[in-house]
């Protein structure tokens, strides 16, 4: 869907507000140059008074702020700012990374053989002065305008046996990941069907994100 | 699934009946060591005589099997032969690669903003000899008893527009692959969703076979 913009990304600073490599990834292989600037915000927000998709895009909003403040203190705006966070959910509990090993084995034990929800939830932010979202978006105080959507897809777990559970966490596929595991490598084999977007699982929802730049520079383009 | 098996698998000489780089990537990326000696089956059944299922199976099984007798010839039969096809198909009508760029202008602009299906089958060969699969597989003459399945996965692709199609094309992950597009990159970012197995839409259905497999250690092992 980007294709007939990429001239024009790849002529601008964008940066990435996230320190995930597998967003990186993604991000790089359609062909995006982008900078890579992690947030320091502390991703500390209470679970509690959020619903899933609240809490991804909020928690999302903080890293991104985050980020686009040190820019703006350091004189460089970039033309486009993209923060993203991605939680797993059942029911109404929340797994992020797991603490350690035995969090991993307590939150993979409960994603087995059920079906459970990846939220991704992402931010764009541009300078105030774009003609990007002129229409439709949020002005901030300072220098941005921003913009945000949720993306939600279903994942169903085969049955795992203690010894899978304890073999994969063994792979140290588990630790930085939230839901203790990966969908692009040996977890991969854990998971009998998604009904979403596959890059999504993975941390960054590319189809959506595709779509929302696309109309974004078609309403400058055209 | 396969963590529990793994130190067994990679004491074995597993073998790839396929050339396509994406299956030996799925394969590796769970840590199997595997050998690949492509096919020179020519894939030219009559599509007509087959449902699509059925005809991935069918070139699977005719791949697979002319590599198992190669490798019989020369005396060198492996402990697992792994065979695959993939195609895409949208109601009755089988898509492979496409013939040139104008082909997959016709096959990409039939699967926009639509629903199609990813077929892939799969084919193992083991020794007559070996433990594996001694119950519930197909005794073939010679060297190999062999068992089989199909995967299917099902996808939707955005609103392409002839730009979107011509530059998508233009990137060069068309070519090889069928159904004209690639989803584990550019191509991702036309696809607004999937219902199954993300890797059956690269070409290769991980969690299927790692559960097919599992059980066919596990029978052994236990």
């Amino acid at each position: 869907m980007l294709q007939p913009f990429m001239h024009i990304l790849n002529a601008q600073r964008i940066v990435l507000a996230s320190g995930s490599p597998r967003r990186k990834l993604i991000l790089e292989n359609i062909g995006l140059n982008i900078e890579v600037m992690p947030s320091t915000f502390e991703e500390n927000l209470d679970k509690a008074k959020y619903t899933p998709p609240d809490y991804v895009v909020q928690t999302a909003m903080f890293k991104t702020q985050e980020v686009a403040e040190r820019l703006s203190q350091s004189g460089m705006v970039p033309d486009l700012i993209i923060g993203a966070d991605t939680v797993v959910s059942q029911g109404n509990e929340i797994f992020e990374k797991p603490r350690d090993k035995k969090d991993a084995v307590r939150i993979l034990s409960q994603l087995s053989n059920c079906s459970h929800t990846v939220y991704t939830g992402v931010v764009l932010y541009v300078p105030s002065t774009s003609l990007l979202m002129s229409k439709g978006s949020t002005a901030l105080n300072g220098a941005y305008r921003c913009t945000s959507f949720v993306e939600s897809t279903s994942v169903h777990m085969a049955h795992l046996s203690q010894d899978v559970i304890n073999a994969y966490i063994e792979t140290g596929e588990s630790m930085d990941k939230a839901g203790a595991y990966g969908i692009q490598a040996i977890g991969g084999t854990l998971v009998e069907k998604i009904n979403g977007d596959y890059f999504n699982v993975m941390g960054f929802p590319l189809a959506r994100f595709a779509k929302e730049i696309a109309s974004l520079y078609e309403g400058v383009t055209n």
